[in-house]
């Protein structure tokens, strides 16, 4: 497919090139980037189109779009007890394959071609993956609450899961090995979680430090915060990609930039739940997540981006705490640096997911600076998605599965839900 | 005109009632509100459609619009000082009539029925108002920086342009009188601002508390903060709507409560600049604002409502700190109190400015809470704009100008502006 006459290229290469008038050709991968490239099987016409890699959400938890406004006024242990978990309690494989479907839905709607998710049913969620065409990794979140019985079943049925998934053969989905967090797994959960990445070479995604009381309760049990705990498990020494890191002391944010971990700023979230800020402008490794619906109460990456610079200014007291370009990295480049996947920036041989907007949208004028209007003033409504080659969204509309049929099923759920 | 079966229906009256499966007749005014209503000239089938009341923007500088993206990484005062200063001095009307009129569409996309805002060349952003049909209040920022030789001036320069305002006899745009800070004002202009407004029965709209800096600079120069020296000259008798209000004392917030004064929080712009955050839980007459585009960088209120309630939370560290209800009053019933006008919801006899979504958007699926979703969720894209019963946007079209040609000449200003 060739895209002609793109009018901007954000390119995220590491010069930074933004490039005007430039054809793209691409198979599954970018296989040319320039001028009069000659036609293949389909043209596009992008002369009025900015193009730029597709985003990386890289902390989710697809199926709880399902939650959309249940809970809005509760900190996290309240939220959980009381609202989250009696609800899933009623879950079953339907409701995920359709929740999930909404959160694609939603995902690729604004932009963001790849997410990094933690949840159960995960065979559920990757069958509403294949079906959409988006990318994923997908990681079943395990929890023994320190139970030793428990232990063994959980890491059995992650390792079960991860085989069920590598069958499908899906280039684009692909597990990961997700221990729930320090406060609810077992040490030997964690080791155990750690081997599995290690014989199956996955990466690692948990949540870290989100709360106060998760910090001090690890101190407590363990005499070391959640970090120190994992870094002593040889945790840092894997593909660690840990969600929230609010509650991060100078120490171990050096501990984390020296082992070139991943941390996954969720802004709003953490506002809406009021766990904290995320010293994310000290964090050389970083990325962005939404976290769920159910805490966000949204999945737009855009949102999340101008979200997540104004708080490092207020949190910095300082206007030049984080600019654009900084965020818009962490959901491209470092996003897929994180992951391991050939993403995130436009480059030859890169993977071809790319998205395009309207030139002409009313946040992106005047154009004095496209980083700074895609950060700051877009709102996500873009036009066309691509991913490995393909569109799974042109000109607004969901290519691979009929949307009012899913918003029609999951407002049906929510009279078991409620 | 009538609204044929709304399916909800937003009403934002004292009850908050959401009505269903409604009709509502319009003319001019809100006319009726019920069921098998009678049609009249055009019937607007709304089955699929949530109506809301027009939405507020209390503070704004609509030309501003044409600065998007030109400086991002300062703080108020070299923000004014190096970058739009400077820009600022270029400006012409023509200008300004554009950078309204994108403004305004802007506004109108996002669910903004209404502005508030201080500027200057305002008989122009009034020509862009009349064109586009959207409703609002324009003032002059008027500063004479303690020079005597100008205080009479600027006085006289916005008597003549609120006469010249009222001369336009549109009920839709109305002027008042604008002040541009205690930083910039001498006592003889903001006294004689006072007598202007009394003399007019006009609302003032004067900037306060912005910054740190601002409060010790008056406590230093006028041996009081920026609202009680205000309050000496008896500005809070009148309709006073102060701008940001973030470094209040507790003393201050008690007195603007006890006096029902109106303060626009402002929060992405206070956060951009590093200003901080507006005391907003605890002021009983809140409405909000984006300001302008060169500081926020948008005008999507509903945006702004979100990031509003999450800078509560974080700044009182609590989850409850505000909730949805609170922050979509300061944009609705709220702004039309501190303006004094008949909108902000959807009763009888109220001017019939509405704003149609559709129900099936992706962010506003499952439905628990529609306010919530309206809130936290959605991203603005409403579909139909209707401002005194005339539609204004359908379709998500503006119908009353043609926007490519106003982004058009808006790119073309850059090059005389960067």
């Amino acid at each position: 497919m060739l895209l002609k006459n793109c009018r901007f290229i954000i390119t995220q290469n590491e010069k930074r090139e933004i490039l005007e008038n430039k054809d793209i050709l691409i198979g599954e991968r970018i296989e040319k980037i320039g001028n009069n490239l000659s036609k293949k099987d389909e043209v596009i016409d992008c002369r009025n189109k900015i193009v730029i890699p597709g985003l990386i959400n890289c902390h989710t938890h697809a199926p709880m779009n399902l939650f959309r406004g249940v809970s809005d006024n509760k900190n996290l242990q309240k939220w959980l007890n009381e609202d989250i978990w009696p609800r899933e309690a009623k879950l079953n494989e339907e409701m995920v394959y359709y929740g999930s479907l909404l959160a694609i839905a939603e995902m690729l709607l604004t932009g963001t071609t790849c997410f990094n998710d933690m949840y159960f049913y995960i065979t559920d969620i990757a069958k509403a993956a294949e079906k959409s065409g988006i990318r994923c990794f997908l990681g079943s979140a395990l929890f023994d609450f320190f139970d030793s019985e428990k232990t063994f079943e959980e890491i059995k049925k992650s390792e079960k899961e991860i085989n069920r998934i590598l069958e499908m053969k899906n280039e684009r989905i692909k597990p990961s090995v997700t221990p729930h967090s320090v406060e609810t797994c077992s040490d030997d959960l964690l080791i155990e979680c750690k081997n599995l990445a290690e014989k199956y070479d996955l990466p690692i995604h948990i949540h870290l430090s989100e709360t106060e009381k998760e910090v001090k309760e690890c101190l407590k049990k363990r005499g070391k915060t959640p970090l120190i705990f994992l870094e002593n498990l040889n945790f840092l020494k894997n593909k660690f990609i840990s969600a929230h890191g609010i509650h991060l002391n100078k120490k171990e944010i050096e501990l984390i930039n020296k082992n070139k971990c991943f941390v996954v700023y969720n802004p709003c979230s953490n506002a809406k739940l009021a766990s904290g800020i995320c010293p994310a402008k000290e964090l050389k490794y970083l990325c962005i997540g939404t976290d769920s619906v159910a805490s966000n109460n949204n999945l737009n990456l855009f949102e999340e981006m101008k979200f997540g610079v104004l708080l490092q200014r207020l949190k910095y007291k300082d206007s030049g705490a984080m600019d654009a370009n900084r965020i818009f990295d962490s959901a491209t480049i470092n996003g897929a640096k994180s992951l391991g996947i050939e993403t995130g920036s436009i480059e030859i041989g890169k993977k071809a997911d790319l998205v395009l907007i309207d030139k002409n949208n009313i946040f992106l004028n005047p154009n004095y600076n496209i980083i700074s209007n895609l950060v700051y003033s877009f709102n996500g409504n873009v036009s066309d998605v691509i991913i490995d080659g393909k569109f799974v969204v042109r000109e607004k509309k969901i290519l691979n599965f009929k949307l009012d049929e899913i918003i029609e099923k999951v407002n049906d759920f929510k009279f078991v839900l409620s």
